[in-house]
């Protein structure tokens, strides 16, 4: 079968032709519909996160899928049940208590693999196979968005953990800004445009711009952060309750303290590396302290926030959908999925339809 | 009457010859037994923190009281009844959302004063007033140490913020660190040790010392600083679940993040000035996001976590209450308390008795 993958020796998605995979017991035979690419992806590409599965001399790329259930193989699932997948896994196939508890979202590193990123195959092929309690059904109508179910899914834990840090007291939230302008960052606008008054993006594009586009039919105040930086959001607009950061870029996790407004929390999404820079950590730790303000990390996400998504997908206005995803390609032009220009926002690789 | 407060010549404690207060509509009149001194005293007389009441040429310090009402004068309190007071009121007198909501302490900025530190005299007086709604009632038997129902309520607060984080998802903490060895760290190590199966105090004093001795009694391990960085803690002891900062050191802030286990929480209240270094901000954003880690700031406290604590005072031993008051000095002998060597953790000021 055609599978989209990354070799040792290359360094760009292949068009590799595999063996299908047989499901083991318990385990359903998907057939992909769509795979959508993220900045993950190409990180796993580039070579600078993830890994190989055990032994292997490539890995198949893709860790936000949809597709329709091929065989249920006495699973427990329907032939022609839509299901999206989720992404971690037991390691060697051992469980451990994050497994068991449903949540191996908290697993610590070692303690999971992550099908398309580390360890373990993802799901850029015609077929995939996955444990039944791994796939989440979701209905016939959204099978072509479906794809957008995982990184929804990701901004749900986020926004759960961090409105959680903010449960003892009576918050009263008005004001909530994303930092950046990726469709991460997009689809958690939207959500977030529902639940707050008023809601800021940061990007560094100009106009015009499809992601500004967005932001603008969104109803949410553009923010260019080469004129205005994260932390001079309070001076330039206002303090927001609610920072939700995904950009991966270090010094963001600094600026959003000084971002937030008394008693507001900011989340932190993006993986940066390693980088070494000056900051007043006194006024830092000061502002903290003295405004009750909270930093909370979250990282990839399980069933429940995958349930959650569905049900935040179905209500997805349909023109928001459709500028999101820029690119449907083939296995046989994958290329220009994985084209990460100022055009693309969302690039998906359609193996099949409904 | 006599109290002890600053003025704006003075650079120490004095004691001062002012006029008994009135209690005004809905206010008690409070006979004083005790006032503890903590480092926010020692701050305000330094003049690093806090501000004198409007157009007033001194300011009566102490904001960990304990009293007795002297005259309910209509307030529902009844003459008699041991009482500690709460520390912010409404600034000007004039309330406000966060008042309303019983909440001041989450309360920014200029919309609240405190009592005995910034914009209103504390009760450190043969009597004070206060309004009845900030006064908690405790028990007669708890009145020789009720002037620690404060510095609890504040760990109860921040243990209640940081734990509330946590929600989310399963968590199953075993080990707990408390930054710093003063009155509040001790006091919260004992109450953490009740929870956690491990608890570790940092310090940075040789033994022999009180407040080593006091960890020991507890059964948690004291951790020198000088030998052991908290981020070196994951190595010389084990990671954390759960950090209790009380210290103000700045780096405290970064280096936490480093002593947290996978899905761990820092609770930070220390109050540092200014302080610029540098710090690998990547890989402090990263280690947030990619365990799933928490910082949590938390200032000040309300009549809920006073209430807690009042609780919490009941369960503590003997041993410790007596470990913890190392000085209880007269109004005459007021220095004494405000001594601050290595043998003193808490002085007292003692006013009468019941």
């Amino acid at each position: 079968m055609q599978a989209i993958g990354v070799t040792r020796e290359g360094d760009e998605p292949e068009l590799l032709d595999v063996e299908r995979p047989e499901p083991d017991a318990g385990e359903a035979l998907v057939r992909t519909l769509r795979v959508g690419v993220d900045g993950t992806d190409h990180e796993v590409v580039a070579g600078s996160h993830g890994g190989y599965p055990d032994g292997a001399d490539h890995m198949i790329l893709g860790h936000e899928a949809v597709g329709v259930v091929e065989d249920g193989n006495g699973s427990g699932l329907e032939a022609g049940q839509v299901v999206v997948p989720t992404v971690r896994r037991k390691p060697g196939g051992e469980t451990n208590e994050y497994f068991r508890r449903g949540e191996p979202d908290m697993a610590p590193d070692g303690e999971y693999v992550e099908r398309g990123i580390v360890g373990e195959h993802g799901f850029m092929a015609e077929y995939f196979t996955s444990p039944a309690d791994n796939l989440v059904p979701i209905p016939d109508h959204l099978a072509e968005y479906g794809m957008l179910v995982e990184p929804v899914s990701i901004a749900e834990k986020a926004n759960d953990h961090a409105f959680a840090t903010r449960e003892p007291f009576e918050w009263r939230p008005e004001a909530a800004c994303v930092l950046g302008n990726g469709s991460l960052g997009l689809l958690t606008l939207w959500m977030l445009d529902r639940e707050f008054d008023r809601t800021y993006c940061v990007g560094r594009r100009d106009r015009p711009d499809p992601t500004v586009d967005v932001i603008d039919e969104i109803g949410a105040t553009y923010v260019d952060s080469r004129e205005t930086s994260v932390e001079a959001l309070p001076e330039e607009y206002e303090p927001v309750d609610y920072v939700f950061e995904a950009t991966g870029y270090a010094p963001h996790a600094v600026q959003t303290v000084h971002a937030l407004a008394p008693n507001g929390v900011g989340a932190l999404l993006g993986i940066p590396g390693p980088w070494e820079f000056e900051i007043d950590g006194g006024q830092l730790h000061k502002e903290i302290v003295l405004h009750n303000k909270c930093l909370v990390g979250t990282v990839n996400s399980h069933v429940k926030h995958f349930e959650a998504a569905v049900d935040t997908l179905g209500e997805m206005p349909e023109w928001l959908l459709e500028a999101l995803v820029t690119t449907v390609a083939t296995p046989d032009t994958v290329e220009a999925a994985f084209e990460d220009d100022d055009d693309q926002i969302k690039g998906v690789v359609e193996f099949d339809t409904l």
